[in-house]
């Protein structure tokens, strides 16, 4: 059952951020730097990406969050990155991470580990094999795809668990766990999966979320949901992954509360549909 | 009241721009590299980027003008802008600036400051805020969005005497002042602050013009219409801000000179229209 | 005469990429990163990019081809396409070389020359300026341009057999030689001039396709004529580069074999149309 409590609260966060304007600071791949810094633009934020190393600190001494992608990782970028979540950590801002591809190369696998030790994270957001690799659970990703998984429910668990933070597996259905429990959300659209980047979006998306949400757990449901949901109303105008791509910019910063209050899609995950039963586009 | 004087020297410009199709070297920043590269084809110039210290130079030999942009800056690709910037400036070619996100970071102010004392620099085009960080006379840039900006007509027209050279502040209303006066441009749409990158582009606009004109300080200003121009066309296609950036390229690339002698709102400084009676989209 | 049974083979090995989804390795420039990411998903396989010398051997362990490109080199970049080059040939997988801009500046003539020489490529595409370049035949190159080039079919005959490599060099017509002979094909349309990177899809495309092709030269026409049959496609829904952009990945997308059987203009280079009759977009 999908609980409207948690709809409700999405859509007050999107209206809190549109209001608030939080300045999100990335460092983040090259490949999808664009559509991340355009995703955080769209949604109500303010986007600035400073990747090196001799300034992301004091970049990240103005942000009010902070967003690490290892997509494209080089020695420079991990130091910024940990430069960058020194200074978040003791500024008490949030930081969400994204680590594509680990398990695919040592230089990932380290750097995603790194960041995990030297950074107090607030949310990991992965696919599933991602984050089965980072909870030491298994699964495989092949470049940057999930490609065999073990149960994201318990994966999310174990790493919420293990490391005190916020885990999310972002797939056909997102999971996503903290200390104090699960949520899922089923938004989203198949058509997601033909643009590269939307992970990186999300991922975005939920910094801009927890930059201005009282528990991260919440605020990354909300993220994940607004994101899902733009998705599913970007398919309507779309003929292909180009058009869809286009749509999901123009979606997103048409989204309004009030279509969030009807149409997330978050359940408390003891409360979740089954599979079967899940409204799940 | 606007200038058909200029308005026609903006349309002349733009023909003889698809006509000589100047050849742009760009050192820019990785946000919004692809766009940039996009904006100059569709004017009608060639791009090329070159951001290694290894071949600046070099390619500098071949380019008609230089675009400097230093929204993602490190040591390496400011080395490449005053190498190749030193060898513009033997050619006596143009030179065009974008202070990105200057006075939020040390390496940022420091670096366009390098620019400005090792390299002649013909046009710095920022929005208010950086305008104002660089003349000295303050501003706020928070991430690289002007928050809060002195007088923008008071601080190009300070920044162009103190360094000799044409400074541009955009925003509604698009301040450019040279050495023997200065100029306004009210051509634009909000809708352009919805999209990253759109300052770059501009920027990337301004120096294809400036490889053709006579005169910078026109051809500041020619750049700036056609481009806000641009967006106002691309405004009745779009749904959105993914639809309008879209629709900016489409626009730009289908941009006549006529449609330029008819809707540039080119103004001389001393007889621009005031805010309130002014045609600012 | 255009070849039925070249089409025929086009759509088979269309259909053999949607089924084996083989995953592409890119060291490539950070202007059309995104794209080259975007055009290889949608034309159905896996894209993975990794740029750093640190990974760059691991990854390439995992691909089933390499596609390297030369667009804005630099010193670990070109380190890093060596290891992985390295390991794709010990693996026995297929590299393309893409030299962008190639004879305009030291570091990337002598970075495609490094290339050739230290790793055993399987096809090299670039302009026709580009070919002739690299043939050491002549040939201008303006930016990333093809302004002064020889004749294709002879400088791509006269690589291939120097090099032992299949060599393309693509245009309003695409001539492609191999050591046991050549092919032309005719699919394309002027607007893919319009957008920046449309070289650098046009080389991911072929890495995908030979990746699944027996025959390289097979393979290598099979994914110009699948791209530029994307381009004619597109067309028809656009109203200038941007939308032409965004129509390329949406007909890419929705191509399907028997779209390719039927429009596919692939001809042995013997039996090619002569310009004058030749059906060239």
């Amino acid at each position: 059952m999908y609980s409207q409590h948690l709809a409700d609260q999405a859509a007050e966060l999107l209206a809190r951020l549109r209001d608030r304007r939080p300045l999100v600071h990335h460092i983040t791949n090259n490949v999808t730097v664009n559509d991340v810094a355009n995703i955080t633009l769209v949604i109500g934020a303010l986007p600035v990406m400073a990747p090196s190393s001799q300034e992301a600190a004091e970049m990240a001494a103005h942000a009010d969050t902070l967003v690490l992608n290892i997509g494209t990782p080089h020695a420079d970028q991990l130091e910024a990155m940990v430069l960058a979540g020194l200074t978040a950590n003791r500024r008490g801002k949030p930081i969400v991470m994204d680590p594509v591809g680990v398990g695919t190369t040592r230089l990932r696998t380290d750097g995603a580990k790194r960041l995990l030790s030297q950074v107090r994270l607030t949310v990991v957001r992965g696919n599933a094999g991602e984050i089965g690799r980072l909870a030491g659970l298994g699964g495989e990703v092949r470049g940057v795809e999930s490609i065999v998984a073990p149960d994201a429910a318990g994966t999310t668990a174990q790493l919420a668990k293990d490391m005190g933070l916020i885990a999310a597996a972002t797939g056909k259905r997102d999971h996503i766990s903290g200390p104090g429990g699960g949520l899922v959300v089923d938004n989203g659209h198949p058509m997601l999966a033909t643009v590269v980047g939307t992970g990186c979006m999300a991922t975005a998306v939920i910094g801009c979320f927890v930059a201005v949400a009282g528990d991260p757990l919440v605020g990354t449901a909300a993220g994940l949901a607004c994101f899902g949901l733009a998705g599913e109303l970007a398919v309507a105008e779309s003929s292909g992954p180009g058009s869809f791509k286009v749509g999901l910019f123009d979606r997103l910063y048409a989204l309004t509360p009030e279509i969030v209050s009807h149409r997330a899609r978050i359940a408390y995950a003891a409360e979740a549909p089954s599979g079967d039963e899940a409204d799940v586009a």
